[in-house]
């Protein structure tokens, strides 16, 4: 923890000097600046628009900002939530998310991570994961997570006075400062770990040879001499429940007990229960809330306790796919019951692309873009995302202006009249685009973005043109650049259109964001003992941990 | 032609001992007769319903059936008309046809030919064109064309009463016996070639180098020693007018005239004009009519004369795709000025997939599936396809039934109550769509599509599965199949899955579908000496068919 300090200081002592100091104080990428010195009065006049808007929805509100309600469905890319023509292309429906997405202004160029974690980290930090060390995604005992200095969402509206609940997946790491309650959130219901364990590390998995060599079930291990190598199902936390200031508990699992795809079920079924339940509890109170849902499913992996089909298609996840439509119409319909629909904002987006290593068994493939998930291809980090809020922005329209995922949060918490609780000591990568979801396309605040797979910088995109950065010593004349509008899958490459001024420009683009990272280093991530905090750790648990800290310290006897 | 009468009569005597002499006494595709004695008895059911719905329409709409407006975009594929989101992704918008789609029945499904004569064929004839020997798109003078024998849509509407007129693109052949008011219609205005010709065959375009060696804009000529070789841009016949039963005139071409890009933009100017004046002239007539507009719009290849940028994309297709949506709002609107929007069946669709030769310079490239015009991968011949025709289909409808451009044919007839009209003396690939139509999603009457590539079966499509058709020799077991709902790209083949039972059933498939092929055999297109029957030839067009006779009869001294 000792560099983790060292560095925030460094990064303190940099701020000081930085040119993004006038933005309210919140220090963004360079490009952003790049974009401000020549936008600086329209911003400003359309920021006295959103402002008066946003008063004006206060005083119709009994003085409160927006509800936020914020769905992330786990690995969504581009065309597969909210266009029936492209449901009926692959064989199944979605009517709700349909019809959410009709009432929403839908964004055509929403970039993420191109992972669970990273991409989660940036909504909740603003931040790209590159900056605090949670650009990877672990299935397994880490011991790594999000460190406590990271400021996230729940933390910056809770100090305007939001009620903050979090349901379903996290996330974001197996130590304890990592985890939503100590996070800035008032109640949390989360496994602690993913589908990679939750769907695939268990008997029913290993039967199925979802992943190959996982579990006991479908090879002999009388070559085995590492009984540590493999995870061990079943052995790991699986669904934790806490509330702020009150011990973390491991839930409907028994010491001794198998952990199976029924109890996956169940574990999902649960959570839209709690997320209805939350949304209830929350709508009662007198203060605004932010609830998370982040659901789990379609992520089913096993056809085990598949039992009637609902799709032409078949695929586990897709026809996993048609019960989350269900469960979100579920919700939906209590957002209304409960009178929320004119001051709640809905987000409902994709994470990352679908995971392609599961296709074409999941029913899922790459289809507008190409690659999917962990990949920096459009595919692997464009995604559906729809924002509903109706007397803020207009639903039906679709906007073509670049967003991540990280200007939600500083979207939201200036939505939310918390913009002041931003931090000013680092970067924020996540920029305004309150005028864009208010006043519509066009009045977007980002023409780029910097895509990273886990440290490492792999594409740029500055407007329609994305940028393959090239290694270390390759002439930028011939670098491969993409034209996003003609070739979205990009296959062909028009480095010789633009390279010899683009090659440099974007180099230029590049240089000016490493000054910034110099400016303020990238931090690792918090490290810990695993599971520590957990008031009722199994016996077997606790061996899990005992042997990931025993490899974990190896060293010659 | 002594050999097409000779193969005609074999065609007779096969019809005679037909199993598909019930159907009304058209006989179909094989294939067919399997869904049939499987479904006859719903099928009759739904006959009946769709029988009072037709009645009672005609009842309502002063005992006459509807008026057919059908309006074919050249080169668009799946997912390039109709979807805003999709529009967007490519960074252009078409409103007109996007509102046209949300009040029509949107086919997720619909197959084409993979190019644009065989699909026009198709649509023409009910037959897909290895029937007639017009599986193949010639650009340049060619000397055959769609034999007279071949009964159009147009002959058979013509029949019961309906007026007939086509302005735009026709690209059915050279010859006199192949021209629309040879062929069934009133009235046509329409270009001999395509924009093949028209909008690469000229200086302009041989200037920004759209194609090489086309014109003498781009090389010299000095080592040539055959003249005859290259297509002579403007000395090919450009635009034709007739009225059935008089002389056909070629139209804005003077002797000794270029043919230039700007010519070719009021081509198309003068085209809608038309289209909007037989619109109008339809209207005001007693019967009902049949009017196709066929664009040349969207394939503009040059930037020659293209002023303001209305698209972020700027590719020349897309660049036009703009200007073709305000055209097509104009018709929609003079169709409601008119008041013939209750009763006028519009149908609007793409003919094959777009041009992936000149992605992505045109702002075009594959999107949803993979390839595009002359492929058989999805890519080259599923289309957008909407139809509108309120009180008998139901807007803002998406099916998922298979249905073929062929199709069209048999079920516009019955809806005109034409069906009689259809030749029972040879195939008919086109099944009665209606119940697909009137009734909806899943009922349809066909499960499979037989995908030629010119006189080649390429690929069988049978529901959702898709098998690439083997080279003579290779096992079947080893064969590659695609599930399209999974895999809508087809890039995991799934043979291993389905190769032992599938690929001999698709075996059994082909062979049935040879058998009836063996019964009423493939016929050839008509020959004929090119341009014959123009009553104003120029010396220079006359000369270069001297030039392609002189070629097609060489032989040695």
């Amino acid at each position: 923890m000792k560099l983790r300090h060292l560095l925030q200081t460094l990064a303190l002592l940099g701020a000081a000097s930085s040119a993004g100091a006038q933005e309210g104080g919140i220090i963004h990428d360079a490009e952003y600046y790049v974009l401000k010195k020549q936008n600086a009065a329209v911003w400003a006049e359309n920021d006295a628009k959103v402002d008066q808007m946003l008063a004006e929805f206060r005083d119709r509100n009994g003085g409160k900002p927006p509800n936020i309600f914020y769905i992330l469905i786990d690995d969504m890319g581009f065309g597969d939530m909210g266009m029936p023509e492209m449901n009926a292309i692959r064989g199944y429906s979605t009517p709700n998310i349909n019809d959410l997405a009709d009432e929403s202004m839908r964004f055509a160029r929403m970039y993420t991570e191109p992972s669970c974690t990273p991409s989660r980290v940036a909504f909740m930090t603003g931040r790209q994961p590159h900056r605090n060390g949670m650009g990877d995604t672990a299935v397994d005992i880490s011991g790594f997570g999000l460190a406590d200095e990271e400021v996230t969402l729940a933390e910056v509206l809770k100090s305007v006075g939001y009620n903050t609940s979090h349901v379903g997946k996290w996330h974001m790491g197996d130590i304890q400062e990592s985890w939503p309650t100590y996070q800035g959130f008032d109640y949390a219901a989360f496994p602690i770990h993913q589908q990679g364990q939750l769907a695939i590390f268990n008997k029913d998995a290993a039967k199925e040879e979802i992943t190959m060599a996982i579990g006991e079930e479908n090879y002999n291990s009388k070559y085995t001499l590492d009984g540590w190598f493999r995870p061990d199902p079943g052995h790991m936390i699986t669904g934790l429940e806490a509330t702020i200031g009150s011990e973390v508990r491991e839930v409907h699992m028994e010491p001794g007990e198998e952990w199976t795809q029924q109890k996956y079920n169940e574990m999902n079924i649960r959570y839209q229960a709690q997320a209805l339940e939350q949304l209830r509890d929350l709508a009662g109170k007198e203060e605004p809330f932010f609830l998370q849902y982040w659901p789990l499913v379609p992520l089913s992996t096993t056809r085990t306790t598949q039992e009637a089909f609902t799709t032409p298609n078949g695929g586990t996840f897709v026809e996993s796919m048609e019960e989350l439509d269900e469960w979100i119409g579920v919700i939906l319909d209590e957002v209304e019951a409960l009178g929320l629909e004119d001051n709640t904002l809905i987000v409902l987006m994709g994470d990352n692309g679908h995971f392609t290593k599961y296709a074409p068994g999941s029913g899922f493939s790459p289809l507008v873009f190409r690659g999917g998930k962990a990949d920096t291809s459009e595919g692997g980090v464009r995604v559906d995302a729809f924002a509903r809020l109706p007397s803020l922005i207009e639903g039906g329209s679709i906007v073509s202006d670049i967003i991540h995922i990280a200007d939600l949060f500083t979207s939201i918490a200036r939505m939310a009249d918390a913009t002041d609780a931003i931090p000013r000591d680092r970067i924020i990568d996540g920029v305004d685009q309150t005028s864009l979801m208010m006043l519509g396309d066009t009045n977007g605040r980002r023409d780029h973005v910097m895509i990273y797979s886990i440290n490492s910088l792999k594409a740029v995109v500055k407007e329609h043109i994305k940028l393959n950065v090239p290694a270390k010593g390759e002439n930028a004349i011939v670098a491969k650049f993409f034209n996003l509008f003609r070739d979205p899958r990009e296959e062909t490459s028009v480095s010789t259109e633009i390279g010899a001024w683009g090659g440099h420009e974007f180099n230029r683009i590049i240089a000016r964001h490493l000054k910034f990272k110099k400016m303020y280093p990238d931090l690792p991530p918090a490290y810990g003992r695993p599971y520590q905090g957990i008031a009722n750790l199994r016996p077997e648990t606790v061996a899990a941990v005992d042997a990931f800290v025993a490899k974990r310290d190896i060293s010659p006897d």
